[in-house]
């Protein structure tokens, strides 16, 4: 589909595209670009490209499709290197959580001649790293492009037909829209598992551990996501700062008319809540983005 | 083992527990209770129990184990109910998530000639009702027991040889201690993971269902827990609501703390708080309470 692929970046996102490019033959050559030594030389290992580059200008050269699956807050230093490398008519795009500010960090840096269209797959794991990849990420699960509209469509529908072939359904939409949506669908509950593990972090090494003990009563679900990469949610949380502080805004002020609920014993109203958030669950499953199977048809003793 | 158990309400715990009496031959008859005839019905159909009651009082004749699997805010009226026709030297038990409550609410109307040992086996999945039970619910789970000092050992040790034959691990504790422990690792997620459903379904009708349709990046996880009983969890927030005040107290500090990191780019408070969260998870993992398989091995395209 492409003659040449690179990935600046190689963590679970690029890795899992080098997968899905090699089964599907998306890529004649892949580039793979990594600041860290150590990273490139496991992804040598892993025979995740064709070539291996510390510099990701000398990795973009002749590229036609140019991934950036860095953090996003590297993506103004990403677009500062490989801007006079571009070959003309290349795309580039991106996979961050955010939109707006990745935009900001890299269209001044562009030539005119490439075109950029910001991209965001809804996939992930709690791993990270060029071992944590796998070619089935992106199956079943939305991408979500984010082109300005003086876009070339051409370009678009490229990365569009790309995504498609990776096993993704594809959106377009606009970039503050994208920002305020994954504020509530992925930061908030992201930040929210790292607040409530932070929580039980506190606590005395005691209560500690009979917290990680009896975590099987829920507590462990946030474990998860609280084990996502640091530094890829620092730079989340640093990059869609408005939408997460008016997401965080909202979370807050429910929670505290929860907490008068249960301080004034109004169990009418605690019922009313618990039960209209199950028809939510169900519109999940109905729509694929989860399994059914009770908790989450995990294989262990709590499965059948 | 026992000669007679009743089980005084049939849905995911009761149910589970009928799966394994009759997997380990624990119970020669089984007596289910429940206060619905649709319930009673159904359990009948399923083959739950060997005889089925509307009247708990007469279910729990002659029993030798009596095991309350209700929703805690009905354990008063149960024990009034079966007060009068409890056996001498009968157990009872629960298996409530809040335990200084089910004390206050039962121990004043049973007889002293029965053993009360309140209990909390750790575990459960997002389904109710008598559908919902299997065999190995408890497998590797903890289970709570929380007797008063004065209570006859060898009633504690048959009761705690019967959820290891269910294939629980035993931990005896005080109630008070139990309800501090619960409200961290079950209470607290739960009323966390219903708030953010809830405001999520706030949304206008257009952004809740972008929420659900891009789930898959976090969101996805609480709605499970979301979806679990309401009148379980409505009684678990009425009946044990200091300790999930103080710690619902902690989370909100932690989480104004974590606004104004965000708030002002204090990036280095977020790297450290995403990096410390992950040893939990860790442990997690280690004790043998989740299992490490990405995104809890669930069986759709994000599984390798």
């Amino acid at each position: 589909m492409f003659e040449k692929v690179t990935l600046i970046g190689i963590g679970l996102i690029g890795s899992s595209l080098s997968h899905i490019m090699r089964r599907e033959k998306l890529a004649k050559t892949i580039a793979v670009s990594s600041r860290s030594q150590e990273t490139l030389d496991r992804a040598k290992e892993l025979g995740l490209g064709d070539s291996y580059h510390l510099d990701a200008a000398e990795a973009v050269r002749d590229a036609d499709l140019v991934i950036v699956c860095t953090p996003v807050g590297a993506c103004e230093a990403v677009a500062k290197t490989i801007s006079s490398s571009l070959k003309d008519g290349a795309i580039v795009t991106d996979v961050g959580s955010v939109k707006a500010s990745v935009i900001k960090q890299m269209k001044p840096h562009l030539p005119k001649a490439v075109h950029f269209v910001p991209g965001h797959p809804v996939a992930g794991t709690e791993y990270s790293g060029p071992d944590s990849g796998f070619a089935t990420l992106f199956e079943n699960r939305w991408c979500i492009l984010t082109p300005e509209e003086s876009t070339d469509e051409n370009a678009v529908s490229a990365l569009s037909d790309f995504w498609v072939k990776c096993g993704s359904m594809v959106e377009v939409m606009q970039a503050n829209h994208h920002d305020l949506v994954l504020a509530i669908t992925s930061h908030l509950p992201h930040l929210i598992a790292y607040n409530i593990v932070g929580t039980a972090d506190d606590l005395a090494t005691d209560s500690k551990s009979e917290v990680i003990k009896f975590s099987a009563s829920g507590f462990r679900d946030f474990t998860r996501l609280a084990a996502s990469d640091p530094t890829m949610w620092r730079d989340v949380a640093l990059h869609n700062k408005d939408a997460i502080l008016e997401t965080l805004g909202r979370f807050s002020e429910d929670l505290s008319a929860l907490q008068r609920a249960i301080r004034r014993g109004d169990g009418e109203k605690l019922f009313d809540l618990f039960t209209r958030t199950r028809s939510i669950r169900k519109s999940v499953i109905e729509m694929g983005q989860d399994v059914a199977a009770p908790n989450f048809g995990r294989a262990d003793g709590s499965e059948e």
